[in-house]
């Protein structure tokens, strides 16, 4: 068995994980779009009326209409979404920059190889609350480090763990509870009217399937996103995939487009982003035979959550933001 | 833009291929799941009665039995098919082995620069029918120069272009029209219980898109193959991606479980396969909580179809035969 397999399947016995099992844990009290809200007669009740919400309500009308020339057939009508920071809170850093923490400072205590990396030292130096403060470029080795070396459903498994306590270290409230209820309702009602969504993100795809198919009711192979390369191994003819750390696919920028060329094969005619990441997505939908749905979250609601873009380390907002319209993208 | 790009989207359009269009051809004719067939009493009716079937049937009922110690949760029901040889006809040779020397030979005519590589050569001094007595390895190269250089959507329909009235060297049957009828019936029995059916294949993904999505009523995200990395321009703010020849990811052995983990991120509890390439996904699908479904088409009717298994240079079936009994692999 490969090294750092072998020491990390270690680990995740050390950290208590049992043996895979088929029954998923529910997380208790968070919304899926399994139980959907209530709808009264506005699907998007939540959207402030104006241009944006009637845009919305134009394209789904014109694309589902077989008469009219914006048509687009049912198995064509492909969603993409990013994730952090256009589905859920990404403020002050990433879900999955806390669970890094979290999962690091388990491995220095139950590890003591692997603690005397400088990696540990210097992200057990600082606080919980400090991850926001860390250069992301300097944190990136840790999800490596924490990713690694276990086999998909344990760590899947252990990021699922996590997020059923794991609370914002700023509003206090359960990660899994801080969707977006608009976003929330625009997939129902896109979900509705035969569109297959997809969520394509920066975020390591693993961690996302752990919640995303609970929060949002979106299956796992509809979620792409960066990734390790996977090894496989077999022991009595039993075969079991793991996490490499030998090379990584980031999933941002264009490789948003080429991502969604081999996993979806075709192209997006709704795409929804918040940062520059999420540009090409949005072009590539534009470059379709009918006019897509182009929508970018602009965060400047300091009241009810928080006002941040071009400032923001970890998913700078700033030539998509510039460029939103003359691009014909709706913030 | 890229030189190849250009000289093959100029290829492309010399062959008088239109716009991207919304509206994907009917294949007509073609038998679709979409159309079930009729099934009287009997789901299985192509199948003999015997202990496959047995083994089938009691599979189904204790997966789908939530009182039974074997039961698999339905959002944990995933099957994964290969594709040539186990679910459509292989033989002599696959279907894309006939389809890249058909557009090289329009190359040929119509690119008079392409045409001087010597691997155009050694293909067109061949008839058609010789595509099978070719060794592969020495045939890959014709795919790169195929496969590569236009847009992922032109590609698709180029492909289904073809396919249209494309036959079989010996039946003279359309291509289309050769799916197994028996596995057509298991894939129906397997969706109607809740299983999510995907194809893994080590033919171009893109090749299976153009198809599978009509002729098994599979969606084109749940077709995992062989692919080139795809590249991504945009013109005007219109965004293309393109097929490039610069990597090419090929999923068979070890990469099927591989690809499963990216592009699925659960692990299969049906696994059907008929060569070598396919030990590592049953494997995969063995390492499970409970005891999963998983077949080998072993091609042994020479009278309805085609005898073939050890000697068959594309897809020699040696290994997994021999050991199909010691893994508990049903034949």
């Amino acid at each position: 068995m490969h090294e750092v397999t072998r020491r990390a399947l270690f680990g995740a016995v050390a950290m208590g994980l049992a043996v895979e099992r088929h029954h998923m844990p529910r997380m208790v009290g968070a919304q899926s779009l399994a139980t959907p809200v209530a709808v009264s007669g506005d699907p998007l009740s939540s959207w402030t009326d104006g241009l944006v919400k009637t845009r919305i309500l134009t394209f789904i009308a014109e694309s589902t209409d077989p008469g009219h020339p914006n048509f687009v057939p049912k198995s064509l009508r492909i969603a993409t979404f990013d994730n952090d920071g256009t589905l859920w809170c990404e403020y002050p850093a990433p879900a999955q920059a806390y669970f890094a923490l979290s999962v690091a400072r388990r491995i220095a205590e139950t590890d003591l190889e692997a603690s005397r990396k400088p990696i540990f030292h210097e992200v057990l130096d600082n606080s919980l609350d400090d991850v926001a403060n860390i250069d992301p470029d300097q944190y990136y080795p840790l999800f490596d480090a924490v990713n690694s070396g276990t086999t998909q459903q344990r760590f899947i498994g252990l990021c699922r763990g996590w997020l059923e306590t794991a609370v914002h270290p700023i509003t206090k409230r359960r990660w899994i509870d801080m969707v977006y209820q608009p976003q929330r309702e625009l997939m129902a009602l896109l979900a509705a009217n035969g569109f297959t969504i997809f969520v394509v993100t920066g975020t390591s795809v693993d961690f996302v399937r752990a919640y995303a198919p609970v929060i949002y009711g979106i299956p796992s192979w509809q979620l792409i996103g960066t990734s390790y390369d996977y090894g496989f191994e077999t022991v009595n003819g039993r075969g079991q995939v793991f996490v490499t750390t030998e090379e990584n696919t980031v999933v941002t920028d264009l490789q948003k487009s080429t991502s969604i060329a081999l996993q979806i094969g075709l192209r997006p005619v709704v795409a929804v982003g918040n940062s520059d990441g999420d540009l090409e997505m949005l072009q590539y939908a534009k470059g379709g035979p009918t006019p897509p749905l182009t929508l970018l979250v602009h965060h400047t609601d300091a009241d009810r959550e928080f006002a941040y873009d071009r400032n923001y380390e970890w998913s700078p907002f700033v030539s998509a933001l510039a460029d939103a319209s003359r691009e014909g993208f709706t913030l």
